[in-house]
């Protein structure tokens, strides 16, 4: 099969190899992966900034989705034709996750799917939302569960609550999307005009241009009449930590998913204890969420933000740009 | 002031009269009332069927809606020309209900809100959502809290989960918008073709005439693909329960919110303890409960179904026609 | 190695036997079971009672710990000399039960565990507590498990809220001492006076006699000031519900645990609604509530209440003593 | 009445005079206090360093209990002769504290309670637990109710579970108490022998000696198997904070319960997301939760740890001696 296969750190090391098929085992399922989605830890990894003692040569990505091809013994689940998308926590099922069920993530400690191919533990597949492409529901895995866990599973956002979404990353404007299928109201922030006015197209209630107001929890306070948000997910941590922190109001939630080693966030423990706030670290979510998330993407007919599509022969430049930041939603890389 | 009195028992004895305009004492608030709302309960007691023991002459109704007219000493929450829908359980402001919280009820224990002004303490006012007329807002008190608080209290429905409702009444129509406005997927019964149309228009995804059949569980778990829904409330009682607890799936939710003295429900105990299902009596809800109601229709535009509205001249016959059960959403009395 | 296996239905057929010892396969463990407990359960099977469909011959009882003789291939959580008891529901690892999870159930769909050895998949043991002997351990897996999952789980028992628990078999005991150990109050019942008095030996702050007062509940809410309880489990459904639902209090808890097929509870409505009550059926509980009781065993020093111990030779009269219904605590099978 | 008042900022302020006697007006309770206890916020109000806006003249402290001695008009909760204890957060009955639920104080924004007499609204008050002095019931509104509303309502603690408590003043050694009657398992922190001492002889399982120790959360997970705690309440902020993180487990519970203006807390990113940490800012605690505080100190017969009993004519001695921070458990001022 062909798959992207990285022999050595740096972006200029993702080459198309020519690779054996894998085999499913008892147990695991074989899947023609048709897409898969970057975050930025693909990038960190592959440049060999999260770390350099992944073993190589490896298959990047953790995010992806396709059909089933074949399955292996025991597979009771999942027949081939059924559409798919990989659970990144593979073993981290239902409830609340332990160093036993984080261990095993797709793409990082095992083979990742910039392949034609990839055998997955029939556990850790996901029915692909009948709305959805392959494109699109590529792009669920990560970002979309990361959102879902912390608005929905701890959080716990309801209807007429309101939720603050920063930038236009993948997560943030899943955050955006499952907020308002969940009946909530938006508040999101972004540096370009031109990007606010997508916020506004794509539903939310009210946008701020952040390098506009650099304390834009002010602006938060004046948008909420004073009572500030109920929820926000701080994805730039040190960068943000203040505006989040002061965005959000009595028994606020702020969740903490950026994930740079060594980081020291500065804590207002004055506005944390006096407004009785929730911080909340947490990485990606259980197939429980992922199953939750995949409901609510097909009730509500959601469809995520596709950045940009790149063709498996470009998979560098898709590296390159997702590394430069300068995105409005996912982007996604086409096994053909 | 003009007010309806009723002087005995029986709907014949709901008489307009002209009475003293109440003034408001310490922490009080004077309401013009523009338009209170019919439930079930009110037709029971003042026809006798609730309880004998009710104190006449009294004013009947729980529901309504109007302006702060004036304010007494010690308010600083409201001021005149606010806006105002009246809380049901006075006492209860927030978390669970007690004994303590739940002696005073508007309409039942104060005098009720068939006049053109009632006295309300300041803790148990609701600011009317913006989108809201007073005719609309005097349907929420009851209705509209009962299906929030077993929804979304009790039972926290999250978008893509599906919501069973049954039949046509306030609390059902209510359960069927907060669902929709959650991002649930929406079940709905009804005995008329007519109603089932009318289910869809307002965004059932699903309806299944309870005539055709009896056994309308079945019809639930067709179209869940045979794992019942995540919630139902419970409306009728022993006419409905058998199917209520059949429709739900694992670790299902049924709210039991019919309040009939002395009916014993038949509970199915292999199928309660087999399915890991949930029943919650309880009535109504707080303050906090309201609000956040309040929140969630004006965030998602919600407006309440109004079947009827009768001017005050003819209360008599909207208590009837409320009486007859043949409605589809709120009968309502406007105060002019 | 030795077992005991069912041939026909009847407690006569339950005959020691030599059969073959099983071996582990990838990712099981071989038991050397020391003890196993029997459930009311058990009998009904045995009996052919609760289902004529059970495949011929059987290994029965769904209760046991012992020691781990060997492990198969890619086993990593456990090594011989460990001391285990085994989980029910071996499929319901953490989070809510499923049909997928509950469809695996030790001593029923599995062979049970009235042998020398048993083969049970690595993610399907629980570590003995350390103060605990494998005859007390085996007590644990059903009858502690269903006691935690509703007190712990469900109800979120603290410590100073009050408990009643009803009768004195294994489920009830347990989940006396789990509400005293987690700092409950509790008011037990019992039908006889020595009963009564042990009891009281084993903690209860309160006893009541249930023959001297069939409506026992009046005495629950003498004893509780007129408040009720916090959390029941109601065992034996038709003959108690009237009674539990009346003693416990405003947001009450009723955990319905009975399981006989069939059974119609008479569930007084105004009561449940009027008083806010939860009424939650389930069955036994995950593995990780399973983990949670056994820290709480150890950390507490409890020590499960041993009716009477058989040698492997007596079973038939273990089962025929379990099904008298005469006893106070566990009845267990040593297998020596 | 005999009272405490201060007159200027500084110890030396604080006066024992003679001033009229309050009258309780509708809805209030005048309350014989027998004694007061001290919390370190007494002696940053009374030294100024908390505020300079605080109006004198004032009497200080916010923790009481007594007797009820006369009650105003339409008080029905209680009666002269009542033993009681006063509610800190008076506003703050049920639920999430909110802006409006934390502006009234006791000895903050109310006169305190270093009188004879004090006049409370019936709602803020708290019948003292039958095995308590009023000399220990003093001690529970603030202390108490802090750690009880951190481990039993937001982390809410199991029996089995393990928390660590940091030093030795009155949060910390209430956190044991509590824990300890909830059947958790205890590891408490001190930097004295004799401190560590009395503290394995009031129940804690195990200690540490963190002056020993400096990365003390290195003998906390050595204790726990490497898994750490399931929480902690983190006292003094900065200085212990980056202790607390690594203490906890995954999903672990760090309470903040410090309340210095201004202080920055250097949380380590890392660690809160993939541990999936919860750092929960929060301050005393509702009405509620202080009734089921006092029913868990009956219940399990807790007597809270005093370090010291002051006449109320040594109070700056008292003060002086509390700003020191050289006490085991609570220091309170007698009145008389």
């Amino acid at each position: 099969m062909k798959a992207i296969q990285q022999v050595a750190f740096g972006l200029e090391s993702l080459q198309l190899k020519e690779i054996p098929t894998p085999t499913p085992g008892p147990g695991e399922v074989l899947v023609k992966i048709e897409a898969a989605a970057l975050n930025y830890l693909d990038v960190a990894l592959a440049t060999g900034t999260y770390s350099k003692e992944l073993p190589l040569p490896r298959i990047p990505t953790s995010d992806g989705a396709g059909v089933v091809e074949a399955i292996g013994d025991q597979v009771t689940k999942w027949q081939p034709g059924d559409r798919v998308a990989i659970h990144y926590n593979q073993l981290w099922q239902h409830g609340h996750a332990t160093a036993a069920t984080n261990h095993i993530r797709t793409g990082v400690s095992t083979p990742g799917l910039l392949a034609e191919y990839a055998v997955i533990p029939e556990y850790a597949l996901v029915r692909t939302p009948a709305n959805l492409t392959s494109v699109e529901a590529a792009t669920l895995p990560v970002a979309g569960v990361t959102a879902w866990t912390g608005l929905m599973g701890y959080a716990g956002i309801k209807a007429g609550q309101t939720v603050l979404t920063q930038g236009t990353g993948g997560v943030s404007l899943f955050a955006m999307q499952i907020a308002l299928a969940a009946g909530a109201k938006v508040i999101a922030t972004s540096s370009h005009p031109d990007k606010l006015k997508k916020l506004q197209e794509l539903g939310a209630h009210e946008v701020i241009d952040y390098k506009k107001y650099p304390n834009w929890y002010e602006e938060v306070k004046r948008i909420t009449g004073g009572e500030g948000v109920h929820a926000t997910l701080d994805i730039a941590g040190a960068a943000t930590i203040v505006n989040s922190v002061k965005s959000v109001g009595f028994n606020g939630f702020v969740g903490l998913v950026g994930f740079i080693e060594g980081a020291q966030l500065p804590i207002d423990l004055f506005t944390v204890v006096g407004s009785y706030i929730r911080l909340q670290g947490y990485s990606v979510g259980s197939l429980k969420s992922f199953q939750e998330l995949a409901a609510a993407v097909e009730v509500n007919n959601i469809h995520p933000v596709i950045d940009s599509i790149f063709p498996v022969s470009e998979a560098q430049e898709a590296f390159r740009y997702m590394g430069s930041g300068n995105y409005f939603g996912k982007v996604v890389i086409e096994m053909k």
